[in-house]
């Protein structure tokens, strides 16, 4: 089988630190190959990967911002929809874009929708509806109106990460500072548990950083920016749990997974995907405020490091996302 | 021969006020049809037509801006794209994003480059320049890496404009309140000159009317916003010259043309199209400077109003503009 990956051209592919839909482009990507699929990886010139590479745009326009994302996005696209004919099957994770060319090539696509920026965008994903195949990354990410042909979750590549049984005695906030992720909640819950915090991520939103999370800094509250593989797996493993309270429906949780493969619980804002990747008790704690966040932290000794790492070792792998994917592109080859 | 106009989905089709690219998507499809050709007009659905209307776009997102552009884009470029093989030609007015579907369509395209937002777009047309059919709207606006069919000026219709021998005693100016037009210039011609100053046009630099415009307001010195066509025509038969001191290479100036079609001379710093618009001396004044418009204002009852509109009449009527991309669509279709 000959299979298109279409990644995002914003960072690289695998990204070097931020960059969740390069991520599993990347993870996707390297597994097919693994799998024995002839694939072509479309992303930016920059891309490390085993596949062939087709790429148009040099580097991403988050890398150089210096560059009009729309005119790398037609580009980068419409180079992969020129070649379209010779893929059995064209997977996008590129958003709504390429939907809009999809119905000018031959094969047919499969896209991810790795989540919706904006209600706004609804209108190009209705449109392809009947044409296009949907996959979402959580069933809490699904939208009412529109038909999908399965959920995939997001996989990660195990020996990316170290299971780590004996922990440190801080919490660790790990994501983009935006107050979706809840980085003051975080600083609050480590505050009042009087616990140390180590916050990493990149700063998406200056003026929240600013007046949220700056004033708090201190010996005990400590913001790194963002942590390549190495030092995450280290940040991870070592933490007594991660925080993430959540203030919006989070498609997935990548820091969550990630955090509960190096045997690190995770104490989660109950919403959106999080009741899918978190088993209350077991591989950490579903809570509704700060001050049930607080009671999970007198309870974090009940959770077993070793079960919560298996649990996601089996449900989060990078191969189990892989062959569902494949086993879909199966599918839809067989109805055409 | 069937052909399909691809109008912006910025403003409505012809525009209430400002929108020179729907004016002159407008202008040509009204013309085609007055000539025979089967047109459909891709534009948004408030569009006002003879030929046939396909629009997916109920309000153009300048008309309605709570919505968003690419989005908007992308279903109003792939539905002409969807239904391209129904055509004999596809004519593009919206810039370059239609370019990226062109190779997964069976008829050809022609583009006319209304112009360069900037040097960043330039790659998406060098990557069609083979391949597409190119149109400027001046020799001015040529790039210098891309390949023309022709140069095509902009038309307008001439029971539009009305002519007006006797001026009253006022300078005009016309268009978009933004540097590049500028409307500082202008004023300080006025003021100079110790003449009226009417100023029309849509605030595009709120900024700079504030800080450049605003200030200068008073009895002599007036300032109304966007004009529709009745009191365009009146504003402009009007007056004794219209002021265009603009800073930037206009590849075509539609305020200079409706202006002398009123049988006002034009008084323009010497930039851009504005020698491929204006015969210095026969109707009107290319100056380098305020204190060359200021002689030109001086010099202004030498240009025979009569002439200026005849001139204008003759070059840059619509159906002239119709005709030679009639004649445009023929070449290409001969070659395919």
């Amino acid at each position: 089988m000959k299979a298109a990956i279409l990644a995002p051209v914003a960072w690289r592919t695998p990204p070097v630190h931020y960059g969740p839909w390069e991520q599993m482009a990347s993870n996707l990507t390297e597994n097919l190959v693994k799998q024995g699929i002839d694939v072509t990886l479309f992303a930016s010139a920059d891309a490390i990967t085993t596949a062939k590479l087709n790429a148009v745009v040099k580097l991403g326009y988050e890398t150089d911002k210096n560059q009009d994302a729309k005119v790398l996005e037609c580009l980068h696209i419409s180079n992969l929809m020129e070649n379209a004919n010779e893929f059995d099957i064209i997977h996008n994770h590129f958003d709504f874009l390429p939907l809009s060319y999809s119905k000018l090539i031959k094969p047919p696509m499969i896209t991810t929708i790795h989540g919706f920026s904006s209600e706004k965008i609804l209108a190009v994903y209705q449109k392809y509806n009947a044409h296009s195949n949907y996959v979402s990354i959580s069933d809490a990410n699904r939208h009412a109106s529109l038909n999908y042909l399965a959920t995939v979750f997001n996989g990660l590549n195990l020996n990316e990460f170290e299971f780590n049984e004996i922990p440190e005695d801080y919490l660790l906030f790990f994501g983009r500072i935006h107050p979706d992720k809840g980085t003051a909640e975080a600083i609050e819950i480590a505050q009042r548990a009087n616990k140390k915090l180590i916050i990493a991520g990149i700063i998406q939103d200056k003026s929240y950083f600013d007046e949220c999370v700056k004033p708090h800094l201190n010996d005990k509250i400590t913001f790194i920016e963002a942590a390549g593989p190495t030092l995450r797996n280290q940040l991870m493993g070592k933490a007594l749990a991660l925080l993430h309270p959540i203030n919006f429906e989070e498609p997935f949780g990548l820091s969550v997974v990630e955090s509960m493969l190096c045997g690190t619980p995770v104490i989660a804002f109950n919403k959106g995907s999080m009741p899918e990747l978190i088993k209350n008790n077991e591989n950490g704690f579903l809570v509704a405020n700060v001050n049930e966040a607080l009671e999970a932290i007198q309870d974090i000794q009940k959770i077993d490091r070793q079960t919560c790492c298996d649990l996601a070792n089996h449900k989060f792998s990078a191969k189990k996302m892989t062959d569902k994917y494949i086993m879909l592109y199966y599918k839809i080859l067989s109805k055409n």
